[in-house]
Formats: structure tokens, C-alpha cells, sequence
């Protein structure tokens, strides 16, 4: 039996609904920026952190004793879909993030994935769900995630990060079946994922494309958001649209609007907008999240707090808004900048400016 | 004496006067992809080529003589300015690009760069400049350029690329007096520079801001637009307007009304933003190039002249039109797909669609 929410913070906002103020969570929230994860990572490598339901759920909630965020999200990583349809997964010490020795070239390679049951071949998720739930007792909502298909797509084709994806772009050029070929099977497996996770007891879902600023308007909208879409329509649908779904496509402002137009409760904002901007075309029942340079938390505290106050003045009012980064946190980055970002969010709109 | 220009199609198409059809150059047209270039460069260093006028020429005109562009570009790097002001530069085989050992961290390091003279201390792109044009003959019109201060701010304070540009950002939020004395230098340092590229010979001036897409649209006005802005202003009035001046700031599509208010010719587009909506915006008096996503040149001949004909019938007509990458090309780019390009490019306004 699930606990009640203490902090619905972050379902109130995501619906529109009225809120006394916006909540703050940040991506890669559990991570390396912080002293105690890396003590735990100094004994565990990554992926038997992602696989061990009791360590994913350790550093899930890590944050929110911390740093002091109004959510969580499930610790985990985008390639464990991959993995589970059959590609092998590698993460070696000092060499970067995990990658994919055997990426995916060839039409035979596409043919060769499976299809996922997430609850059973990605249960080490589910448990870990299940387990901060039972562990977080209702203090605040739980986030579930995955990575968007054109990212997926980008990695599993490349085998790695890339600096130009190259080979990912050679198949949309070249073998654009074979490309959509495979989004499909990505987006079916995400669809399940989601679902799953959902059904393990996520309070809201995010999909981040982080690589959507790569393609043209054009190309964006036929290998990214098409699919995307079908995802939001296909997760909602399948749980009578119980939970609030976020979508972030980083570099992708040239289409707000058609974001917005999925059917999601959400638009993740980079920094490369203002947010006043995107608030006008969205209108009032679609949220807005992010949209922090991550790189003011270099900076000093006033600069940090003039800026989160800043955002809060373009936005004019907290419903329908979500403090975060436009994009992950850097690992080098000091815990007590976060904490910084975190108080100026909670003060954002209830103080009066200096 | 100069000769007369055979070729002047980029001169009326950056001045937004009658054109036959649209010209096409495309950035980093002088380099490695072209066989030709890599003999060059595998008998000497790339600092040796930047710095040796004979060598630099040579590969300057290799891409008019063996793709057929419409424009050289003369063979240099951008941070040559910064070694100019007095930074010791590096460039270690098998080490990725040039980069300064000693970055600019402290105030005694941005007291201690100095004025440049170029004529003088960057003599050596000058006379680059003269015997290019000499070689030329008229053929086509010759384009100098340089980095804008935010991204040689960026090179300067890093010390080389960089993912999250820390330092550079640290600056700009934690010492924003000291970040603003080191840009006005380098405003100052490439305005001069520019003067004397068009005093050496060049027809046509490009500046790049490889890294506008880091700033938020506030910051990125700030930061990096003023100074452009001073820059195309200080140039115009030493110069009496006589050459026509690109801007072309990367990633930065939110502001394209504001980047064209900087008094420039031309503006430069990534592939992040729809060329008929960016002609839109500017109007008919100032012109636009780039736009076509530089992958797309993995992809077969068809796929090309489908692409290059799409950014035509946007523009509907060639004034004003200019073709180009929305980037430079890939190192590892097949020449013919690059001849590919202009020959689709050529054709785009003139030869009716199948």
C-alpha cells in the first residue's frame, strides 16, 4: 500500500493546479556532485549501482535528505533499454560513460533486437521503484524516466556519445526505413518501460531527448517528437493517464508548441530560451520546467538567487512552474551551490526582493 | 593592382542585389577532407601552414580550383590572435586542435595580453591575404574572418574546447568586470585585425561565434552581440563599408533580428531553424547563408539536391541567398559529396525540380 504524497508539490504543478510555490528538483540529481553518492560508488561500479535495487534506492533519496528537492528520480540510465533488447553493454573505469562494443549498423542488427517485457527483463528497475517508494513513505512524489528513441537511437547506433553522429545521421540519410524501422522497435520498448514503471509505482515520467538539438525542425519532428507522441498517447492511454509526463528535448525551441501538441503535461526548457517566450506559446494548461543555466551554479550565491528570482519574474506565477536545470549537473559541481539553487527556488516567489 | 572580379555573385548576393543564382562556399572548405590539402599538410605541421603565406594560399585555393566554390577562404585559425596578444600556442600531433598551455584565469593574466598591431604581429596572414589574391586573379572574391570575443574567450580561458566551457562561465558570473576588460580587448584586438585583412585584399569579412549556443539569449547579448556589434560598426567606419561583413553566431537563432541590428550584411544560419522563417525576420535588406545541416552530406547525391532545392524553394528567390553549411565540413567528408553540394547548390534556382 502506497503512503499518501506529504509533497505533492510536483503534481500540483504539473497539472496546472494552484500551488503556494513552484517545486525544484534537477537532473542527475543523484550523482557524483554529491560526497556520500561517490562513497557508495567507491564500492560498487555503475551498472551494479543501476542493477541493485538497494543501492539505486540509496542514492534515489540521497538528495532529497541533502539537498532538500521536492522529488525524486529513480537512479538508473537511457542504455538499460538497449540492454535489455539484446545489445551488450560495457562500462569500462576511466573510458567515459557505458557504451555499446557491437552498435547497431547493419539491417540485420535491427532485425536482432528483442522485443522488452519490462517487468520481467528490466524487473532490477521495478524493484528499485518499488523500494524507494516503500523507503521515501510518501515524503515526496517519485520520478521514472527514459530516454527519448531518436537518443536511444543515437547511442545504439553509434555505440558511445559522439560529437557528430555521424553514423546515426548516415542512417537517416541513407536507410531512412531502416531508421524508422528501428525508432519503432525503441519507441515500443520505452512505451513498455514507461508503463512499468508506472505500474512499480512512479508518480510522474519524464522522456529527455538530449540530443534532439541536433536534427533540422524538419528532421526533429519526423525521427524524434512522431515517436514521442505515439509514446505519450500509447503510456496514457494504457494507465487511464494517471501520472503527469514531462518531455525535454534539449536544442529543440524551434518546436515548443509541438511538443506541448504530444499531449504531455510538461515542456523541459534548456536555457537557450526565455522562458516568459515559451510560457506565451504553451498558455496555461501545459507546465514548464528548467530553464536554469547549469552553469550559474559556478557562480556566487546572489548571482545564483538573482537568477532563480529571475526566472520566477518571466514566469509572473508559480502554477505551472517547475524549477530545474536546463540540463544535467556537473559532477565537479559543489553540493552547496545546489542547496543554494534549492533554497532560492523555495523562496522564489513567496519573498519579496531586496 | 588588384584584378577585377570575374566572380562577384557572393558580393551581390551579401549586398542583396540581383544575382544570376545564389552563390556557395562552405566553412572549413579549405581542409582536411580534400586529398590535395592532406599532401600539403602531411610535408608540414599545422602551424607552419597557418603561418607560411606560399603554403597558406596553395590550400586556400584548392577548394575554387578542385569543388568549384564560388568564394575562397583564406587558410588561417582563429586563435592566432590570441597568440598574437601574447599567449604561447601549442598544437601536439594526434592531440586534437591547437591550444594554449597558460589559459587566462587571474586579472594579472588578462593585464599582461597586449594591443595588437596586425599589420605587424600578424603580418604573415597578411601577406597570406596579398599573394592569395594575387593567385586568384579575380576569380572569386576572397573572404577573411575571425573568431568573435566570446569564442576566442572561450579558447582563451579554457585553454581549448571545452564541454561545459566551466571556466569560462565561472568568469563571466564571478568576476563579470574582469570577463568584460578581457572581452573589450579582444573586440579591440580583432576589430584591428579585420581592418587589415581588408586592407591587405579581402572582399568579404566573416565572423564566427562558434559558441553563442552556450549563453542564455540574455547573456549571449552581453557577452558576445555588443561586442560583435562594436566590431562591425569600428570596421564599417575605418573601412567606408567597402567589403561586406558576415555574422554568423552558432546556436543562437533566438536572437537573429538582434544578431542582423549589429550592422552586418549577412547572417549566418546553423540547421536548427527554418530559413524562410529566418528570412522573415530579416526582411530584404539583409542577406542569409548556411542552413544546410553539414550530415546530410553523408547521405547519397539525391538526398542532397532534395535538401539544397528545399532551402531554394524556402527562400523562393536567390537575392539575398547565399549557400553554405549550417557548420564546417567533416574531416572526414567524401570530396565528392562536397561537389555534390555545389553542384545541387548551382542548379537549386535554375534547373526546374524533376
Amino acid at each position: 500500500m502506497k503512503a499518501n504524497l506529504q509533497n505533492d508539490l510536483l503534481l500540483r504543478a504539473a497539472r496546472c493546479e494552484d500551488v503556494e510555490r513552484a517545486p525544484v528538483w534537477f537532473m542527475r540529481q543523484a550523482g557524483r556532485y554529491l560526497p556520500e553518492y561517490r562513497a557508495i560508488r567507491s564500492q560498487h561500479d555503475f551498472l551494479t549501482m543501476v542493477r541493485t535495487p538497494k543501492l539505486a534506492a540509496e542514492v534515489t533519496i540521497q538528495p532529497v535528505d541533502l539537498v532538500g528537492v521536492d522529488a525524486a528520480i529513480i537512479f538508473s540510465d537511457i542504455l538499460v533499454i538497449p540492454e535489455a533488447m539484446g545489445m551488450h553493454l560495457v562500462m569500462e573505469e576511466g573510458k567515459g560513460g557505458p557504451r555499446f562494443p557491437n552498435p547497431i549498423r547493419l539491417y540485420t542488427d535491427i532485425k536482432a533486437l528483442k522485443e522488452i517485457q519490462a517487468e520481467k527483463s528490466l524487473s532490477y528497475v521495478m524493484d528499485a521503484i518499488s523500494l524507494t517508494v516503500e523507503k521515501l513513505n510518501g515524503r515526496v512524489p517519485l520520478i521514472g524516466f527514459s530516454g527519448a528513441p531518436w537518443t536511444l537511437f543515437c547511442y545504439m547506433v553509434e555505440g558511445a556519445g559522439s560529437k557528430d553522429f555521424k553514423h546515426a545521421k548516415e542512417m537517416l540519410f541513407t536507410r531512412r526505413e531502416d531508421a524508422h524501422t528501428l525508432l519503432g522497435k525503441i519507441r515500443d520498448a520505452v512505451s513498455d518501460y514507461l508503463v512499468a514503471q508506472i505500474t512499480a509505482g512512479v508518480d510522474v515520467i519524464q522522456i529527455f531527448d538530449t540530443w534532439a538539438g541536433v536534427l533540422t525542425p524538419e528532421d526533429f519532428r519526423e525521427f524524434s517528437l512522431d515517436y514521442i507522441g505515439e509514446i505519450v498517447r500509447d503510456v496514457k492511454q494504457k494507465t487511464n493517464s494517471r501520472v503527469p509526463v514531462i518531455v525535454f528535448c534539449k536544442g529543440a525551441n524551434h518546436s515548443i508548441s509541438e511538443i506541448a501538441a504530444t499531449g504531455c503535461d510538461v515542456v523541459g526548457l534548456d536555457w537557450t530560451i526565455d522562458i516568459a517566450e515559451a510560457k506565451a506559446l504553451l498558455g496555461d494548461q501545459v507546465a514548464v520546467q528548467g530553464n536554469l543555466d547549469p552553469s550559474i551554479l559556478y557562480g556566487p550565491e546572489h548571482v545564483i538567487e538573482a537568477r532563480v528570482r529571475d526566472i520566477a519574474e518571466r514566469m509572473g506565477s508559480p502554477r505551472g512552474h517547475i524549477f530545474n536545470l536546463g540540463h544535467g549537473v556537473s559532477p565537479d559541481m559543489d553540493p552547496d551551490r545546489l542547496r543554494a539553487f534549492v533554497r532560492a527556488a523555495k523562496e522564489a516567489y513567496t519573498v519579496p526582493a531586496q
